[in-house]
């Protein structure tokens, strides 16, 4: 284990509570603790044992004065979570409350983590590997069950068995390679079989590469969420259907009591999958997306979605707008909803025939509202949402998975074009190094920093 | 201790954070929890010891599926803050994880804690009495270092130490009554000392409350804060006060990153008075308080406030306006501030000699902003601030101890117009129940639910 300060910092959410914890890390953490501390059975911090708890007092430590009463609770390195000595002080929640304290323990010797400290430390500790202290934050910026659950299976280290598996192949390659040129280094005649070897090891790890891969898409927007923009003209329904997903979403939350809504209120939960809908702010405020920002920045907010909702009205003719409407998202993923239903038609679906995926709805009365979230599963899930495939979610392990494919293939190339081998150890070697940015077994400093900068305070 | 259905909820502030609380009490708490938490060392929930904790995870309980990886803690009641058995969930931050670790809780058969219960029952199990149950969310709420100081010491029981002596020494005098009445039941000759010492006890008692009642104003303002309203022409310089206030506000908050300023930053602390400025956003948006919203709207303002600061501005000359205004403040509490003194001066000091407590600033270059804290300080604490003595913050307290000294009061009268003691007996009687309800020991149920349902969810 490496040698750090000790760092402190508020651990929960800021904010009325009942219970706000400040953690604090690093070899010192019992000695600071101490200055400040005062037991209510007056045993000595210094014989607290591990994942055991004391009832006591935070007390001013200069002039001893109570400052708030506490439960401090102790967990020796490495059996906590940055694997250093870690105390955490439930003390009162509210604002006034803890940042007193967390000023005492700041006067006693701590300093103040930086976001994502305390994770950062964990990592560098090696209790966790880059992937999983990025699903830390994952969950907890995760917006429904589902995004939480596939933060969770990653937290759990499956990704970076499936990685550390494919490394380990990759040095297997290498390690034939170095093995064949050693051979020729001595002029003896080289093994015939290698080059068939090392392709084989490449193409191994291509094909799983190319699986992990296969459901990227998917894990992206169960991670960040899918963008969706509805488009339509003025009193086409676009806030009765706002108001119907809303609901389902109302359902989920308000039975349990105490919680904020406003943190998730901007993203749907459509089977798990985050919604966020685009500019819902405009739709609730005035029917009239189209009209208020007009049709250019209509297009605009259509390029950044993922997902265009495009709201027809039965009831009423089609017209130029919309006609134009058409005409612009037909090469992006759309689907069309024909409202008012119930209503009397009064234009023909032949009007609309060149369109895909278009689903009857009465967003007033949520008929086809069903129909509306397995077409959007049909359209970026295949369907059906399996959490337990999609092992990468995240945009860099992404990228660094493409790189690594990309390296293997150049080395396969190389392989059946017969060149050196050392020629084609090179390639094998940064595939190798991309894989290792995943888990972090292979990482720069900087994009270290850059990763938990991204965390929160406390974390 | 009596016996209660299990209750739940988060303790903690709900939001982003890296860690949240799950706060688990009644009897049924260890098996509730076994259901849903599997232990990584595999050890038995029923074994754990109190005041230890235990690492493993929050399982779905139908699937088993690994829903969070958690550290639970346990109190064993009495020791613990309901004084009932206690397990309290430490799972990851983030309003899904936290919902949904909730969710498997009550899942398992625990009930969602109403606002306040958890402190309700720390009250009904008779660990801390109301006075000290209310003092905790005086922490929680409290704006300053000086109100949490304040309602800390109240949270220790100072406060009702006070009012039990109190209670004691209106036993004694009603003991004394019940003893007189039985000598002249049976018809013997009453010990003439009785009344004299019935009105010395009660002397005794009404001079406590009136020690008790003497700082009970500031003892309001330290809890909720005194509110001051700023009033004064266009560009007399309002946000510029406002600015030189907050400044020293930012002072003590920004060394504190991470800490969310929103909560308090309707709060300036002045030396740890906390003082809410009325209307701040209007002055704010606009320099212009006494145009923007009318004089009539201002007289309002100024009838709801504690404190009146009435800006002018010495290189301007006086108007009708600034007369009107001058005529409105003089009977309230009001501070002039006579600012922009570097400027040349266009009104002599004689125009406004009838006015008190003047003050020259500048607040553009922070001169004389401490001459206004002063002045504030001498208007409302006498200069000088002494929570020790300030034992009396909550204006349901103040109100049950005026209720008790009047009864006393009365009772000394009839004692020396010499009114049969049973009769006397009757007001005492009242006095002693008027005291009980500071602590609790007499209290309506619809008070006590009333109290509690004002605290947050999870307390």
């Amino acid at each position: 284990m490496k040698e750090f300060d000790t760092i402190a910092a508020v651990a929960t959410a800021m904010g009325e509570g009942g219970i706000s914890i400040i953690r604090i890390s690093g070899d010192n953490v019992l000695n600071i603790v101490s200055k400040i501390f005062k037991s209510k059975s007056e045993k000595s911090i210094f014989d607290i044992k591990t994942y055991t708890m004391r009832y006591g007092h935070i007390v001013d430590i200069n002039t001893e004065e109570v400052i708030d009463e506490v439960i401090i609770s102790f967990m020796k390195g490495p059996r906590s979570f940055t694997a250093e000595d870690t105390v955490e002080i439930n003390c009162h929640g509210g604002v006034t409350s803890t940042n007193r304290v967390l000023q005492e323990v700041i006067k006693a010797g701590a300093r103040l983590a930086e976001p994502g400290e305390f994770t950062k430390r964990a990592f560098l500790n090696g209790r966790i590997d880059l992937s999983q202290a990025e699903a830390v934050i994952d969950i907890i910026r995760s917006k429904t069950e589902l995004s939480m659950k596939s933060a969770m299976i990653q937290s759990q280290g499956k990704l970076s068995q499936e990685i550390n598996i494919l490394r380990e192949r990759l040095l297997n390659v290498l390690a034939l390679i170095e093995y064949a040129v050693d051979f020729t280094e001595d002029d003896e005649e080289p093994d015939e079989s290698i080059p068939i070897r090392v392709g084989e090891g490449l193409s191994y790890v291509i094909s799983q590469i190319n699986s992990l891969l296969q459901n990227a898409d998917e894990g992206k927007l169960i991670r960040e969420g899918l963008s969706m923009v509805i488009v339509g003209k003025p009193n086409v329904g676009k806030s009765s259907l706002l108001n119907a997903l809303l609901m389902e979403q109302r359902a989920i939350v308000t039975d349990i009591p105490g919680t904020t809504r406003d943190v998730i209120e901007e993203y749907i939960s459509l089977d798990g999958i985050p919604v966020k809908i685009v500019d819902t702010a405009g739709i609730r405020e005035t029917e009239d997306v189209v009209e208020k920002i007009g049709v250019e920045r209509s297009k605009e907010k259509i390029n950044e979605a993922d997902l265009i909702v495009f709201m027809l009205d039965m009831s009423r003719m089609l017209d130029e707008e919309d006609k134009e409407i058409i005409q612009f998202i037909k090469n992006k993923k759309y689907i069309v909803l024909l409202n008012k239903v119930d209503l009397e038609r009064k234009f023909s679906l032949e009007a609309i025939k060149d369109l895909e995926n278009t689903i009857e709805i009465s967003a007033r009365t949520g008929f086809g509202i069903d129909d509306l979230k397995e077409k959007i599963k049909e359209l970026f899930f295949n369907g059906k949402i399996d959490t337990e495939s999609m092992m990468v979610t995240n945009t860099r392990h992404k990228q660094a998975l493409y790189r690594a494919k990309e390296n293997c293939e150049i080395a396969v190339e190389k392989v059946s074009s017969n060149e050196f081998l050392d020629l084609i150890s090179i390639y094998v070697t940064s595939g190798l190094r991309a894989l290792g940015e995943i888990t972090g077994a292979e990482l720069e400093e900087d994009l270290v920093n850059k990763i938990f900068s991204e965390f929160c305070v406390g974390k």
